[in-house]
């Protein structure tokens, strides 16, 4: 045991780097782990100044998920429940944040851990970092993480990756869809930085509105997913930060954002 | 203002030519502009003599999407949800006519313009032509576009190109699932012709009740969805043309359709 | 007419092969042959000595789909409904057996023959081995193989397929997702002995629930899909073999697995 905090949080100028911080343990993701996740996500809600998340890992690994010892010398139901269920809270709240999650993925993904890089909104990859959902490698099939990871790739290599628990490559899991941009690992930072700019010049409420509606909509039929889309449109119109990037736009001149926050119906 | 359409119209041997036509806006998707598309679309729903409708632009740009500034004079909540309602009619429509729609991307799309694309049932562009869904670069999040958009490519993709509003290739699209087929510009109108005449070659009905299902199904859970489909198989099986082309390919001779409506029941 | 049966049923040390085998017509899926077929993966669900199926096509081509000429000689509408009925059984059967089943293409799958492929659990193919949904060159649109196939790949190149039922080569298949791996003809037993072997390595109960559970949740919406998830998760840490799998990896050794049934409330 030490002192030092399951989630390290770092704000600057925006961009919040919540780091998990077990590195001896890849980051495992120990009941006090998810909860010190849950926590600073919870406040990065709330917080105005945060414009955009990167969610990281200490040490070698990004995150080898679950914590099998820690499982395992607690083995009721009640425990197990317990567990998927603040996991899928912390799942959740990633993608219900009004701003976007980042996954920085400079080593390893691991089961959970790649449950996380398929849960964030985008994601950055290490040419050395490395994807599996390998539960089954020891007689846990990855449910949890395929509901993620089945939203992210195709079917067939997402029942590959379940059934044998391979590793892909970081250059194989951007071919499929999990990962946005795969970089070598001294170019990350610069990577992450240049997504992290770009969304830090567009209005932090059409970009909540955005989100929102995205992950929403994917869940509707196309005439429910329309009407909603149509009705956050006329909103997100109606906001004075669009019609002052229209404004500016049509005026050609750069746009002066209040960052006014989004009507709550719409979020 | 001029008296010139806003859709140009043109019919040649059973392709329907459907072009955009506000070249120095980009072919901005005004009101007007939305009223004349679906009223051509209306036209091609009920006329037998069309086989096929290419979606193309006149000028430099396929299609710019909104018109930000028509948008910005009538910025009334009432005139912001007429507008996309009758965007999304225009978008539905052409996903329910009876005959392939094939976006002819020689240039920029973006915003609705790339919408159009996604919501096409086929789409052939330039290697010169580039995609965007561009509007949070001026606080306006895609999200009408984003329906279309996440139904054709994967979420990662997807998010990146809504976040940040950055273009991407020709080849691009083409590799996440966007676009069909990319070919110099000057071979676009014999890349289309090869599709339309391989549709053409085909009983009408047979398209029709095919193209009617493949997105009601997909709307579906696994059973219901092939409930349907073989409800849709053993109609087609019973039409005359299908009859007759399966007759023909037994005899090894070419068939003689004779395109006889399908039945209403299944379209 | 001979006495050979239509499909060939082969158990090696776990694995069942079963041989489409009607090779002059292509393995066409005759009614008797998706009656031998269906009782075939009846009698797998059920046998324990079972630990995979590998789905493979007796002479020249994989599967060309379904029995044109018995179709054809039974034109009534009732013939074809319980026809799709069976072909829909068949493949719900696959989708619904507790151990994997992977397609081993070595030659041309069409029509409902490359919904087979699409609708295996894994699919390796020859490099020669091409695929196509060609009912349309007959007037007859590919509906229920649309059903599988488009919950495979992606739209456009779907209703590319659909509308010219043109065939595409065995490595687009696997850049669309439709195959997992392409190899040499030569080396197609030993490309899936790799994976039979991967999948025997690991508990069966695992495997049963967790591919139960990936095609269930593929329906849900993401809560509700998290919530079966969860559940059978926690269930499968309860089971003897994965708590045995954990212990042998925190202990570094080989797990000894007993493949006590799954619990039935989660498969």
């Amino acid at each position: 045991m030490n002192d030092a905090p399951f989630v390290l949080e770092t704000l600057d100028d925006g961009v919040l780097t919540l780091t998990l911080n077990r590195p001896a343990q890849f980051n495992a993701l120990s009941r006090a782990m998810l909860e010190a996740l849950l926590a600073a996500l919870e406040r990065a809600k709330t917080d105005e100044a945060v414009r955009a998340v990167v969610l990281a890992g200490a040490g070698k690994a990004f995150c080898a998920g679950h914590d099998l010892k820690e499982m395992r010398a607690n083995c009721t139901l009640e425990f197990q429940r317990d567990l998927f269920a603040l996991c899928t809270k912390v799942m959740r709240t990633i993608m219900t944040l009004p701003v976007p999650v980042i996954a920085r993925v400079h080593g390893i993904a691991t089961a959970a851990g790649c449950q996380l890089v398929a849960t964030c909104d985008l994601a950055v990859a290490a040419d050395v970092a490395r994807f599996a959902v390998s539960g089954i490698t020891v007689g846990l099939f990855c449910s949890t993480p395929a509901v993620a990871l089945s939203r992210n790739i195709g079917r067939k290599p997402a029942m590959e990756m379940l059934l044998t628990g391979e590793f892909i490559s970081a250059e194989r899991a951007q071919t499929l869809g999990l990962v946005n941009r795969v970089v070598a690992v001294d170019a990350l930072d610069d990577e992450i930085n240049k997504l992290t700019d770009s969304i830090k010049a567009k209005p932090r409420a059409s970009i909540a509105m955005g989100k929102s509606l995205f992950y929403r909509q994917l869940e509707m039929g196309i005439d429910a997913a329309y009407q909603l889309a149509s009705e956050v449109m006329a909103c997100n119109m109606m906001h004075p930060d669009a019609q002052e990037g229209i404004d500016a736009f049509i005026e050609k001149r750069t746009p002066r954002y209040q960052h006014t926050p989004a009507p709550e119906n719409v979020v």
